[in-house]
């Protein structure tokens, strides 16, 4: 079966289970600005004009959309009713809504889910004013829980999309650690990452972040031509790609031993000991009906009672479509990340486990791993990480 | 002067020109949801947190981003303040305000056009919430006009990238006129042009379109590998590539002879010469001042008046960034155009003229050239197709 019939239907049975009569999805020029969740809907396809999908908790598939986009949706043979217009979408939405009848249409707006907030604020104001003297008006509502719902649980094809995604991943990591050597820089360390991409035919799911030493700068930037590998470095690597066009996300450390060294200090054993805790410590705690931030505190109190600073980010994020896949966060109560870390873990999701401390003089010792939540708990899709390579160069 | 400089700069002198102080961009996660205006601002960088951008009408470029894509927008060397948040984008983006205390604020939402209506309607009601009980919330405006002079009034950078792209498509309808063959179906036409793109390292701005002889199916799908070229067919091809981020829109027509046949029949000779007329009437009425709806008219009765059906779709759409780059477009007062028709012309805008009529048993004649607007009327960036090359397969 399709992804986009999967989807679908899966959105029905939602629906169903959220007690939501009608799902609509009103978009234009996707090619400029795109809805994430079409993809569920068309996969790869673009529209050009204004266009309405309404998926309804009985099974309806219903498309509106420009006569010359008419051939591109019938292509995909999933929906009953495929109607062109060409002057005004008004007429047959008001229309369809009035043989539906539905007594809750949820539309994509989310404060706090990118992944639900494909609605523009213009394409709001345009959807209010069709449906301005109509009962219609009232019945909208977020479609947040039920987006995160059909983001979140991952259909077999989305999982072994996931899983080639976390495999492929895992082979550039290992060639990276094979041909990395004394005196490249951050940016020659990417190269070969970039060029693994390409001869493996895939795109990175976000550019690779190279962290060499205690020198480097840690964050979403591009990695340094000024910081180069020696003896007594940390290299941290966080290297993704998409595959079908979900993602993996893998963060693996190695060090560099420095001459007459067979071990590295203490000080990184300890560390890295600490960190690979905190990895496990989330992993217990996470499985369906807990809350994402009691996910993220578990793992963040082994790194604070360790006496270590506390990372700036959230412990786990969800990936699929994308590398950060929105809905429920395994991260704090900060403001930033609003009602995303309240929701409740479910059954299907994918998740990163990801977290670092700093060690002077050597640099971040920082591990990421993917993993999917299952019945009662959840298990590595990834092979985990759980001793620190020791390369000698 | 980089792209983003000169935009950035442009958008300060937009900013006085219109009397508004402000510029507020927020957007987060641009890897899934992206406001199409941030290529101005940030070309091809991507961020992670919640940000936002102010630019002044005084001369600030300011940037308030999550700590970790600091690098990234320093980077660029553009932005005369960069604040890295770790918690909430709050607190810094009310001082940021307080500091400038601006009268009137451009956000990025529009209903008629979707290149300033970059702000989802979560996001608007975040920033809605930021800006309760502030004085800024009142004067909270559409950067609709401010974006349309923006994303339209194209720098030289931008004009030589278009006429790049122009050129480029231009020697792909040359290719495909080369090597088309009887018996080819339209997979076949897509194919090389597909195939020159990937030979000159350019992505196609849309799918090629392939329309032969008069079963095809008009509109933006995808060929069919039934469609199959024989003599007495018409081949229509819409083809465009991006060049350095900007996109060129062209159609050109063939005519394929019949054995015996040195001329084709009088009703495309005729078809023929009422799409030039029609763009030439177009091209004439086009220039700053005249409104979108004006110039589309005056090509439409050329084609109405000699007894055809009207084309379904506007003369002519900008093109810049987009292949349907929003802003002013010479379409029919229809209501899914809304407002945008309205819009007067400006100096430095580069629009497309395009229209078809069908000639029973032949197929659909259309041309499609790219102009731009001058001081006082247009120019061509396409070398014109006045021409209906016959060919002998």
């Amino acid at each position: 079966m399709k992804l986009v019939e999967q989807k679908t239907d899966q959105a029905i049975e939602i629906l169903n289970e959220l007690n939501i009569d009608l799902w609509l999805i009103y978009v234009r020029k996707t090619s400029e600005i795109h809805d994430p969740s079409l993809y569920f809907l068309l996969e790869e396809t673009w529209l050009t004009w204004q266009t309405v999908f309404l998926i309804s908790r009985n099974g309806r598939k219903i498309v509106i959309c420009g006569r010359y986009d008419v051939p591109n949706v019938e292509h995909l043979g999933i929906y009953d009713t495929i109607i062109g217009y060409d002057e005004s979408i008004k007429h047959d939405l008001l229309k369809v809504l009035k043989e539906l009848n539905p007594n809750s249409i949820a539309i994509n707006f989310a404060e706090d889910n990118v992944a639900a907030d494909g609605l523009t604020h213009g394409m709001w104001l345009r959807l209010n004013k069709m449906l301005e003297n109509t009962p219609y008006k009232e019945k909208l509502i977020s479609s947040d829980n039920f987006l995160a719902a059909l983001r979140g649980r991952k259909t077999p094809t989305e999982v072994e999309r996931i899983k080639k995604a976390v495999e492929i991943s895992e082979r550039g990591h290992k060639r990276l650690a094979d041909s990395v050597k004394l005196g490249m820089n951050e940016q020659d360390l990417e190269k070969i990452l970039l060029d693994f991409a390409e001869e493996n035919n895939v795109t990175v799911s976000y550019p690779p972040l190279i962290n060499i030493g205690a020198e480097t700068t840690i964050g979403h930037g591009k990695g340094s031509a000024n910081i180069v590998l020696k003896p007594g470095d940390l290299i941290n690597i966080d290297f993704g790609v998409f595959y079908e066009g979900y993602a993996s996300d893998i963060q693996r450390l190695n060090y560099v031993l420095k001459e007459n060294e067979n071990l590295p200090s203490k000080e990184i054993q300890e560390a890295f000991k600490t960190v690979i805790k905190a990895i496990s410590t989330g992993a217990e705690k996470l499985k369906p009906g807990v809350k994402g931030w009691e996910v993220d505190f578990a793992a963040r109190k082994i790194i604070t009672d360790a006496g270590y600073e506390e990372f700036k980010h959230a412990l786990g994020h969800q990936i699929g479509l994308n590398v950060h896949d929105g809905g429920c966060l395994l991260g704090p109560k900060w403001e930033r990340y609003g009602q995303s870390v309240m929701y409740e873990v479910e059954e299907g999701q994918v998740f990163t486990l990801e977290l670092h401390v700093f060690v002077e003089n050597h640099g971040f010792c920082s591990i990421e791993e993917d993993v999917i939540v299952t019945k009662d708990g959840c298990e590595f899709l990834s092979k985990r990480q759980l001793e620190l390579p020791l390369l000698k160069l």
